[in-house]
């Protein structure tokens, strides 16, 4: 298999704001000074829904699809910023122009704001805000833990429910993500997958994952976000004319599976060497994680749903 | 029965902050400009603990209670800020001498802070920090509200359980709890009492709840915050001679109580007039529960578990 170089570009000569630029409710400032009311209820009762877009080389992935995700988040949290999608889209675009960057995380936030003062302070009273930010890339999974493969255990904590908060609205309730990555770490494993309380496999934090099975690639029903990075899974998965589906999987066939993988917006593809006590395949990623991996960033640099950041 | 005056005291005359004071990881500032880093864990991953001290004519209400119940919480979080809980006690003193506010609403936060740039980003290589604000007292409901009874509703939405997060961890995991908000403002009641998994009934946005049945005083046994004005009420229920519990209500149970109230920090005791299309009593708050209520603050005006706010 071909070298995959993933070193991300540095920012153009001359850059303004290379650390990363911020817009906060109609201005644009550099990221370090984007700071937050403390009353906020986005902060004070995480009332709040984002999405993450990234930039590699120059170019925005789907931008227009994590738009019309977060438009949807903002519209189940009935969150209403007075920016449209045209304009969220030109602000990303600006933010990312005035960082300099090529590569970039590049977030954008909905915030409820704070009601006025004064009993009933109901949410429905507040003016939601927008906070977008351009950052210089980071990686879920570092390109060692990727060449590798990483390591995964199923913590204790279970996954909030769907009848408590929608997970398919992308949000900052990571109580139990981070409880998850405290056992992963007390385990020495890299990433805590999460079970729901019916005991099917979930997410990992900031990631969906598969399995793949007797050359059938699966991906958990329920209780995980729709992530955008695993709707091009499956794209490359009709490319190259493997079956995926989605459905729930149990803990015991999951951690029996051929392959396991992962994926999310800052990361790409990556693969797991081994999950609990079990080691997957020999202690490396699989081959169809591997394939479906080196295609992702093939198919990226041949600008598959760019986004070009015109300077 | 003897009129309540819930007048908040004005601030003192030449106070230096009025609107609020704040101390922010070492620096007292106006609360006004107390802001966090929009890179914070504590916003964006909500991975930070609360408690609320309420200051009542000059003197905070079981303030060592509320540390102690923060710090359990922080521990339970791993969250590890550098004051201790000496310091904290000093801090949240100065915080009200500086505002000149005689009646107060006293939130201590430990936020995860930012870890480093770099992958693993795990919670455990962040510095903790502490954030608290002496800020004018707010009513979770109004003193007309307190005085007529409010509306309660069970909404769809479920509490998230225990086993996704501890419920008597004080937390910003507000996504239910505002869901709840909106489906009691489309049903036109003032707030919603959820329900766990099971059917149980566990809290409000904000407060405790409680039942009365044949004389006796019954609260949920799990999934609620353990909360210091519900321990409050059970002593002025010992006081008073008065059987309580702490057990599982169902919410055919609950609907069906001779009375329903509600307590916390930020609001005393108030009775439920009204659950759902069931009219309590006379459609007023029932007589134990104003005999509670009126006991409450008449023991607070006598100094009960008083720390007064030396200038």
């Amino acid at each position: 298999m071909a070298h995959l170089d993933l070193t991300a570009a540095p920012p153009r000569d001359g850059a303004e704001w290379p650390q990363g630029a911020a817009y906060m409710d109609g201005a644009f400032m550099p990221a370090s000074e984007a700071r937050l009311p403390a009353s906020d209820w986005g902060y004070r009762r995480s009332d709040v829904t984002y999405d993450v877009v990234g930039v590699w080389d120059g170019c925005f992935f789907r931008l227009d699809d994590h738009i019309a995700r977060f438009r949807a988040s903002m519209d189940r949290l009935r969150l209403r910023p007075r920016e449209s999608n045209a304009e969220i889209r030109e602000i990303l675009i600006e933010c990312v122009r005035r960082s300099g960057l090529r590569s970039a995380y590049v977030a954008m936030d909905c915030l409820r704001g704070t009601p006025p003062p004064g009993a009933p302070r109901l949410p429905s009273s507040a003016r939601p805000w927008l906070l977008c930010q351009a950052l210089p890339w980071t990686w879920v999974a570092s390109p060692e833990q990727q060449r590798r493969g990483v390591t995964l255990m199923i913590p204790e904590v279970r996954r909030i429910p769907m009848s408590s908060f929608d997970a398919r609205v992308k949000n900052f309730h990571w109580g139990d993500l981070t409880e998850g990555l405290f056992e992963a770490e007390a385990e020495g494993a890299d990433f805590p997958i999460l079970l729901d309380g019916d005991g099917h496999v979930t997410e990992g934090p900031g990631f969906n994952v598969f399995s793949v099975s007797g050359g059938v690639v699966s991906s958990p029903r329920s209780g995980a976000l729709e992530g955008i990075t695993r709707r091009s899974v499956f794209e490359l998965c009709e490319e190259i004319g493997v079956p995926f589906q989605q459905r729930d999987i149990s803990e015991a066939e999951f951690v029996a599976a051929d392959e396991i993988f992962c994926a999310t917006t800052a990361g790409g593809i990556w693969g797991a060497r081994r999950i609990g006590e079990r080691v997957l395949g020999n202690d490396a990623p699989g081959p169809l994680t591997e394939q479906l991996r080196t295609r992702y960033w093939r198919r990226r640099a041949d600008g598959w749903h760019a986004t070009p950041v015109t300077v």
